[in-house]
């Protein structure tokens, strides 16, 4: 490990962040809130912080993937720590363990809450809270690529590192240039739903925070009872549409606009998504209309939002899910361990994992019957390399083994199982409510501050697929470190 | 596929089930009651269907891997069907899916049952019920191996597709040879056990019925509130003792009987099961003396009991469970996806496959850390090959999709998720109990058929690690099939 080089690194992402604090800071001056100082105040010490590393004398430029991934995991922590600052100096969340995790779950794009009133909150800190998930959508670390000038090749491992999927996909061959285009659509999209929130009525403040936090799928809303809270048919449709359009890989929409519309269609992926969008909607309003919850119109309303909502990890909700029939309710947590397309600002272990497996499935059984064939694997006629495969399977055990762990350590603190493991997997998959006391209607103030320091590692696990946290607390990867 | 083969191969299995049900109707007369006649008859039947198969005229002579596989899974299925004659026409269990669900459980060694008031059973039935565990805990097949004069060998292909674990071990070069020596062990044992059982003051027949159930780590008991009726911590501790040494690979008592007692030692397996073991029966006695449920002997008791009921998949019980907190529940459940050791009785994904996974994951680990160095899997200082890793991985991954659709077709009935779902993992993983409903102290009768006819097949995939189930049901393995 390159400890200085890493250093480096580090000092730039959280002077990027100490930056970005300016915009909460803003809106607190003009609503006039005294939340005002607290930013101007985390915004200092962030970027004294980073000015004070930014100093580090680099002796070697030898930067690894290894390296790569410990400035990603690093990062991550260092911006949830900074970042939490605005939350306790304000008062607002007083205890560091509760600030730690909100500030985690909006980074992580979770969305996972200990506030029980979010409408008491000054402006500036709820609009903090769904910036957080803006930046975090997209990557920190991608933002800090598409800001700096020229990002050297040492960042490729960086980026690589936090991008979600199996095998992210250089645009163009300059990675600065590849991180400016995603951020240019990224805020083109958020730009989109802002408007359509306006026109469909919701105040100018309303309609930031929640593009933000919609756009970064994370789920922070400004009303304790979500998007529920507007009760317009015309918002919720726009949600659920927007949830749906960031869980796509924001690669399709740039080929897309070099002229290649049929991208989308060709995507084995995407195929995959829509389908089981589709069939879960249909599955879910069929279940909730013959269980007598809704009419058919109310019924597709709430699956579609709900649906999309879960598979995009957005989390928003319109209605208390935790009262659903267990069927639906089932569906849910099944798609809170899928999750949307890689590439896209989701969650989740994502579409494209998921078809690698069945593909994988698929051979093994094949070598059975037909032993003597050579079997491959393809993805949309070109053959998946083993590496990519193992990766993928790896990638699955550990996402489930952490998910065990975490768990059983959630559950000594003696909630109903159902709370327990849903919290788990909600804040893994960067979900945010789960079933339980974490429903749509509850929030996580009531685990131990273990657990929140279990789930908050959770929930930058998920963001990260777990790879970067693994090789930064791998003692392997420190052996002959160099400072 | 070669339909006439298998058919053949198929009629020796039946007419040995049908030999063995005069085992119950010896039973059934010494009692005198009035199910000697169902026994009678279903024998007759079955031996009658048998006999019908037997006279197949084989065209050919070829056998694939494919065909060996059609076999176990028909084998399983027949056997099943023909084994709930006795209930049906007996008059205990009228319903057939119930007296079909019910033979499944036992042969499939799972132990879940659809009855509530077992003590009102014949005895001819009760011995039956515990005898199909036996029978089933080392192999319908492996019997019929063991018990024909020379098994083919096209045999060995049928073997590998029942045999549990990744590997299965030839002790000696003939297949025959190798299910005498198998079944020889098995009858040891379990003479062992019935022994230990009356020294302990349980009558014969009690004895008998659990050593049978306990053997073939099924679970099934004469008694409704199973081993806990006994109240004999005596009788805990022999069954205790005895769970376990049914979870352990047979092939280690057979290097031990060959004079290798290291054998055992040197096992990884044996070591990541003997230790899963300890440490799970350690937290759970903590979590349930901290939680002021028993005195630390007490606690030590049941949870010693329960870990290994669980783990090796039998599914006996001395105390209620469900009762236990979210804690001890959750690591049960952990146990109940995880399983004994391959070419045990028990069921499950078993501890061989998850050590395999570690030692992938940490092999991917090392691949980003060190990527130009080679990285192979070893088990006792061996490389394992790539086709038994792949093929371990797409066991556990068919494993958990089986478990998500299954579960997802039992939440229809509209069960709590918590009953549902361990319904499933229960009944796939051949263990008996679950949470909820289907609890020690609940059974299945619950279920609508539908529920009953998914649970079914999960066993029979469960036990039979799916694959010859899938291979069963592919179209492609039925091209070319010759009749």
């Amino acid at each position: 490990m390159n400890i200085r080089l890493i250093i480096k690194n580090l000092s730039i992402v959280i002077c990027i962040e100490a930056l970005c604090m300016l915009f909460p800071f803003l809106i607190a001056l003009i609503y006039g809130q005294n939340d005002a100082m607290a930013f101007l105040l985390s915004a200092l010490i962030t970027f004294c912080a980073g000015l004070l590393m930014l100093t580090t004398k680099v002796k070697t430029n030898n930067f690894y993937t290894r390296d790569g991934f410990a400035v990603v995991a690093l990062s991550w922590i260092f911006v949830s720590v900074f970042g939490s600052l605005p939350f306790l100096l304000s008062g607002t969340i007083p205890s560091p363990v509760n600030a730690f995790f909100e500030t985690v779950s909006g980074f992580s794009t979770t969305g996972a809450t200990i506030l029980d009133n979010v409408e008491t909150l000054p402006r500036g800190i709820i609009f903090w809270r769904s910036f957080t998930q803006w930046m975090g959508g997209m990557g920190v670390l991608v933002l800090t690529a598409a800001v700096l000038p020229s990002a050297g090749a040492s960042f490729y491992h960086v980026l690589k590192a936090e991008s979600p999927g199996p095998n992210p996909e250089k645009l163009v061959p300059k990675i600065g240039q590849t991180a400016k285009i995603l951020y240019s659509i990224y805020i083109v999209l958020t730009s989109f739903l802002v408007i359509l929130l306006l026109i469909a009525g919701m105040p100018l403040y309303d309609a930031l925070v929640h593009a933000f936090a919609t756009a970064g799928t994370g789920g922070f809303s400004s009303k304790t009872l979500s998007i529920g809270a507007y009760g317009s048919v015309f918002i919720d449709v726009i949600i659920t549409v927007f949830m749906f359009l960031f869980g796509i890989n924001f690669t399709l929409y740039y080929h897309t606009l070099k002229g290649n519309f049929r991208s989308f269609f060709k995507n084995e992926e995407f195929r995959f998504y829509i389908g089981l969008v589709f069939a879960s909607i249909i599955a879910i309003t069929l279940n909730l209309v013959l269980n007598g919850f809704y009419s058919f119109g109310e019924g597709l309303r709430h699956s579609a939002f709900q649906v999309n909502s879960i598979i995009s990890t957005t989390g928003y909700s319109t209605t208390d899910f935790n009262l659903w029939p267990v069927f639906s309710k089932f569906i849910l947590v099944m798609l809170m361990f899928i999750g949307p397309s890689a590439g896209s600002t989701g969650g989740s272990v994502k579409c494209i994992r998921f078809l690698l497996l069945f593909k994988i499935i698929k051979r093994e059984l094949a070598k059975i019957i037909h032993p003597r064939v050579v079997h491959t694997v393809m993805i949309a006629g070109k053959a998946v390399d083993e590496t990519t495969l193992w990766g993928t399977m790896a990638f699955f055990f550990i996402y489930i083994i952490i998910f065990v762990i975490s768990s059983l350590i959630v559950a000594l603190d003696g909630k109903d199982l159902i709370s327990s493991v849903t919290a788990v997997i909600t804040s893994i998959g960067n979900i945010g409510p789960g079933l339980g006391i974490i429903g749509p209607m509850g929030n996580y103030s009531g685990f131990s501050d273990l657990s929140k320091i279990v789930l908050s590692f959770c929930m930058i696990a998920g963001r990260l697929e777990i790879m970067p946290l693994l090789v930064l607390f791998s003692p392997a990867a420190w052996k002959r470190a160099s400072i």
